[in-house]
């Protein structure tokens, strides 16, 4: 569904969070959730413990590429089936038949996106303490700075540059807040077959479900395939964040400007024009409002997946799946400038008190 | 900006909320706010104790209609000026003066908005829990009668009707517990001045935050007015509590459908045509569907809202106070609809039968 | 599903259009579909003309107020079938049998619909022509007064002001061409009966529709109760519309910073704030701002109706027809707010050309 | 921004219209831009003919792989600036000096965008014939079929198969009438320099124009580089199309349920289940409702940048330049399955007319 522009990969993006959120990192995961089925099988003794040990062998060295599964994703909608096939080819006879054992598709990829997603947060989480860091920082160096504060456009009263770094800062620490909220909710195992009954030959279901989860370090539930709020809370978590970066951006866009020069986003020189060589443009506050609105119009495609229908709805599925890695990645890209702004922001403190006396002064 | 729909003000709507979070409730709790910043700069002595009585007093006696605050914001594009002006021809010079001490605008409209939602979720709260005991009860009647799953629009394995029920009731509970999170980051006063930094005639803004707080039963903190993060998890919050009962709008619109035939949304007859005397149309779970989306999109305009610029964005915040109240109404219509479904609904409980019998037989 | 706020009435909306596309004008024009309706019936010996004559002369007379319908709309999900009812209580038994005939609710509702569009974007249309005559006008008296540009939030090269009135001016002239495409696709009666082919009694539905349309001065066609493309090619009108005048008032914002100072909103003084006496805040080139995300928003939810499922999907008519008047106002509002500024903005042509020589003198 | 998806690249995407439309294309029309600029300069006599020679010469012959534009992206916020810089290296100086005469980035990157959208539409267009010919076929087998129609969930009156065709049809058509509409509009050179008067060293702006159209193929105009109505009104063709698509693949999961089995999406056998042997999805359709969803978002995406402010507004360039090219896309693969389903649906004319026939006699 998606063209991926490489040339706007480090300005629109952030390529290192890209891979782990991928295919590749899907594929992993599913292949992890199917060995760890096996063995929490094993253990509860579902399948075979002979079987077990050979399926988190074998699957251990099998690499999938996602070009292999682009057909059967085109037949059947999910990659799941397929990534089975290929497993299977590897397997035993009898591990064939055991791995993957009362399971559906939707449990490997619920459990997988969790885990994804788990691995993602814990690098956002970080970026935002590291950001959050750089406001310290600049508030301890002109945290005092008069500087004008601004209402509906216009020159309001005097304030300090710090209030507005704090303007940044609360809400991301709010943020922590939140994040430390609905973790618990969302980190959850995926496990209950088809129709999220244990309808296929699993007879202690409940067992399971712990068993697996302690295997993935996750935490244990009833299944909820077709209950997709806890995803539309990271989602709307996602989207904040990336606004609280983009006021962020369009502040600096305010002060950056010619007229007002209180701030240059960067002390080294701004982004450059192909014909007008005075010019230094604040890119990377564009870049943060602009990564804020693509994050609040997919939050849109993340509520519209919300309201599914039935047990399992592959409208809204398919929509969801293809819709979370890119708000991690923006948020992401998002922190990363935010950090770089933050880090080499220049701030002219003489012309921001002069700014501030001429207001006195009245002219 | 938004037009009034009377004919389908119980369909699409809820007229009782719609009184609760209206012009009249603005209104109401601006004069509120104007009240009590005089009796907590009484107790504080930042104004006379007799100026305060008076304006408590005079203030408890003045009716304002909507209608005399249109000119007013045409031309501030904001009520609160008006408003004042109004209140003030009513009192004595002096206090005139002490009115509104050191407080701006949207100090007013921020805290008045917050009371308004205080108020309209305690009625949310209990729709929730109504329509939680709705599903208990539906789930004690046909908890365990066999119905087939349906995934991927196709029919999938037989379950339990309550399993059904319980993919609506899950999510609900849940966004009690959320509720309970984020309740007490948003039940906070707003008071700072134009800036947001006392600067007007306070030196002790901190103490004049608690005891403006502790005459409104909200909590103390630091001027938000230009961090809306806590408003839009509010608003993820009100379009995931209308996707969960759109989900079940859109679950029972397959399950009436004739050839299924498993439920009628209301035993009592559904919705007519003007041609066709035969249909028993779904009507509530159709709006249900409807209110659903109309929530998701109303989010995505609180999150554009989110990001705005400087210490007060006009454009913002139009767009948010126009958003939230509504948002508060569809989500209480869609509980109004559900519970009035969970009550009415008429289970066909031989068919589910049927229809689980003939899967099973491969017919 | 909607709040209307008599406090923003002015500054949001256009009262007088909300009572062109509102209750009383839907009302209004299902009853005339009636009436056309049986005129056309009996012209073409469908129905008794004597029948005919009753239903045209009686219905003239009957005031039905939108109080009314508010139960009936909520239990049939439409008004009409209640409006039907209450014309029928006037009519003689032959007259019941014979009004509506063959018709279904939707015939009336689209064909209502299709009414109040033309009607209303007559007026928007009329008001395009006054914004551009209000463009020319500026364009005389400062088009050549040099100005700066601004390219990506910093000052580029001067231009004139002539070019950037001719940035709003330009779409909305091409927005002119567009409607007299699309306008012709758009004005067609609907009329087939309950599924669109005329099944109830109707032998020559061809000459029905010719006959009906051209009572109502619309065009004749197929049937296109689900085929719902030129209500959302309108949409993406409106909101385009809003859009332009949304970069004016973004513009405007800009050039009327205090620090830039080349224009003021207007030369009567802006939106004052409840605690800087000294504040003149451009609110109307804010509501342009906030009308635009309005509309842009709304168009998101005509997109979504548009995918509608079989014959008649409930779920997207009653999204679509709570959408569109509200487009519809507030391009009206907009396009007021634009003229308003275009008469009264102050234009500072000595700072523009001061701005222009300190750019030019690198200072 | 974006995580582009190889296991989802034949599902969700179009291979073949992706590679039309992404970075590759980007780069080689921006060099195609700059070699018809030198050409057209030559015949006007603003460049040494000798140096337009041996522009159009190196040009020629030189790959720029996006790997290189990355970093220059991430400074310059767009890539034409680097794209010059490696071009310079295969000039001469004098060629060096003469490159990009008189223009701006935004004048190629523009331009580059129309004709990619110009190559793709063209494409596009001709799959939009081909699904019009599927289904004059389908109407040819089946159009007299007898069939059930469905309103508001639920049965109404028989009709047609072939009805149920045309209601995806003719929105189709008239698709292609919009396209002949505004296609003219919109493919239009963009050459005005940085700010869009040929300020830089440029006498004979509008014959540049003339001469650069007539070398691109693309008609003349003023410079419309902060004027964005053609790109939204293209989006909107691109949602809507999208729409027509999901309409046809929310009807065919309609009538692909079990319990309806009125068709197949497609007789060969459809999306398999990890755990459900008899499963038969329609998973294209499923794609078809998803994409629509998509590309109506996005279309949000591209309404959103319309409204930029002052002369270029990077925070919207930027949003629009990544939201264009994926709703092409998008529309591509829907054309593509809906073609696809269009060639292999299974109808099941015994069942639709025993469906219409229990109908009749009311059971």
């Amino acid at each position: 569904m998606i063209i991926q522009s490489t040339i706007f990969s480090k300005y629109l993006s952030d390529e290192g969070m890209r891979s782990n959120v991928g295919d590749h990192a899907l594929i992993k995961n599913i292949i992890l959730f199917e060995k760890s089925l096996a063995k929490a099988q094993s253990k509860l003794g579902i399948i075979p413990a002979g079987v077990a040990q050979e399926i988190q062998e074998k699957l251990e060295k099998i690499a999938i590429i996602p070009e292999n599964l682009v057909i059967g994703t085109l037949e059947n909608g999910i990659p799941v089936i397929t990534i089975l096939e290929i497993l299977k080819t590897k397997l035993s006879v009898e591990a064939q038949n055991y791995i993957h054992h009362g399971a559906t598709s939707q449990d490997a990829m619920d459990t997988a996106l969790v885990m994804i997603i788990r691995d993602a947060l814990k690098i956002i989480s970080e970026k935002i303490n590291v950001l959050i860091q750089n406001f310290e920082s600049l508030k301890k160096s002109y945290g005092d700075t008069p500087c004008m504060a601004r209402t509906r456009g216009q020159l309001a009263l005097p304030i300090t540059f710090g209030m507005k770094i704090n303007a940044w800062e609360q809400p991301l620490r709010r943020q922590l807040t939140r994040l430390s909220e609905f973790f618990p909710r969302l980190l959850k195992v995926q496990i209950g077959g088809p129709v999220g009954n244990f309808s296929l030959n699993i007879d202690n279901g409940q067992e399971l479900v712990q068993q697996l989860a302690a295997e993935l370090n996750l935490s244990a539930g009833d299944p909820w395939q077709n209950q997709r709020d806890n995803i539309c809370e990271l989602g709307n978590w996602l989207a904040m964040l990336t606004n609280i970066t983009g006021k962020m951006g369009a502040d600096i866009m305010v002060m950056a400007q010619n007229e007002i020069s209180e701030v240059e986003e960067k002390g080294t020189g701004g982004g450059r024009s192909s014909s007008m060589p005075h010019k230094n443009n604040p890119v990377l506050s564009e870049a943060l409002v602009a990564l804020a609105k693509f994050n609040v119009n997919l939050q849109l495609q993340l509520l519209q997946s919300m309201s599914h229908q039935n047990e399992r709805d592959g409208t809204a599925l398919v929509l969801e799946w293809n819709t979370i890695p890119q708000m991690i990645v923006n948020a992401s890209a998002a922190l990363n400038h935010a950090s770089t702004i933050g880090t080499n922001i220049k701030v002219n403190t003489e012309i921001m008190k002069e700014n501030v006396a001429r207001f006195r002064n009245g002219t």
